[in-house]
């Protein structure tokens, strides 16, 4: 069986309402937000409050309450069938991140085990695909990476690309 | 540069004596319990009490203050100059082990940064040697593993073997 490694940020789990959503809260930005592409969220923020943006993700909660990309709980339940998966999160980063993620996981992601779960920093994964937002977690990438469209990788050219959990499905079921 | 991954409970962190201390303070299990060879220390536990082992190792605090394994600092801090090091952990089997299991680390191996920490279930990773107590670990790995002798593995011989971190410096520095 096939195993496939499936980042959690900008993929199954989405930062960006949560981000301008507290950014409205606190300085009043539209919640209209438009982001620029190649550009990360905290780069479109005026420039004396986007240290905020490092305040937010260390909260506690922060990764608690996020929405789910659509169509990924469907989709990663069909993937289960032919193929070995795995959430694989750079949560690493962030102390406060872990208990967050893993409750979260539980939660909107109950039939994915704890064995297949992997909170890490670089992602020295051994698996045949991986589906991730960042190209840096290709660089040492052995199997067959797909760029998960996010903003701030819509300028990247040199990857196979896939817009959407429907794409995916229809890419590897 | 090579890669080296290692695991923590029973290789650089020891879980041992925190069950006996606990099992010690609520039962008056002797202090000096000896573990059979090729056994689990839950199993040298009376019956009746032996469920306390999963009440302990869910409990917030747990794994906080284990103590270090002789040498691992010094011999892993080597291993960083000849090698990239990671510190691989089932942690994902104990949702309360994570944030413990992160600061012990954060107090005990302040040299390895968040990018060479993983926190998972199967250890799917991409590494040249596996440090490890557990041969289930070992089944899928593709490079060197190294069994780090446990009371739990002494029967095991068809494995590399390391007792101490000694050992381990000999072996690969």
């Amino acid at each position: 069986m096939k195993r496939i490694a499936i980042d959690m940020d900008e993929v199954i789990a989405d930062v960006i309402p949560k981000f301008i959503k507290l950014y409205n809260r606190d300085f009043g930005t539209p919640l209209d937000l438009k982001i620029e592409a190649g550009n990360e969220i905290f780069m479109q923020i005026p420039q004396d409050v986007d240290r905020k943006w490092l305040e937010y993700i260390n909260e506690v909660g922060f990764f608690r309450d996020l929405e789910v990309i659509p169509d990924s709980q469907r989709v990663i339940k069909a993937l289960q069938e032919k193929y070995d998966v795995y959430i694989v999160s750079a949560a690493m980063e962030f102390r406060n991140s872990l208990v967050d993620k893993y409750d979260w996981l539980a939660e909107h992601f109950p039939f994915i085990d704890w064995q297949h779960i992997m909170f890490c920093g670089n992602k020295i994964v051994e698996a045949d695909v991986l589906i991730d937002d960042r190209i840096k977690n290709f660089v040492n990438f052995k199997g067959r990476p797909l760029l998960y469209t996010s903003p701030h990788n819509l300028l990247i050219t040199e990857y196979e690309r896939v817009n959407t959990w429907e794409e995916v499905a229809n890419l590897l079921l």
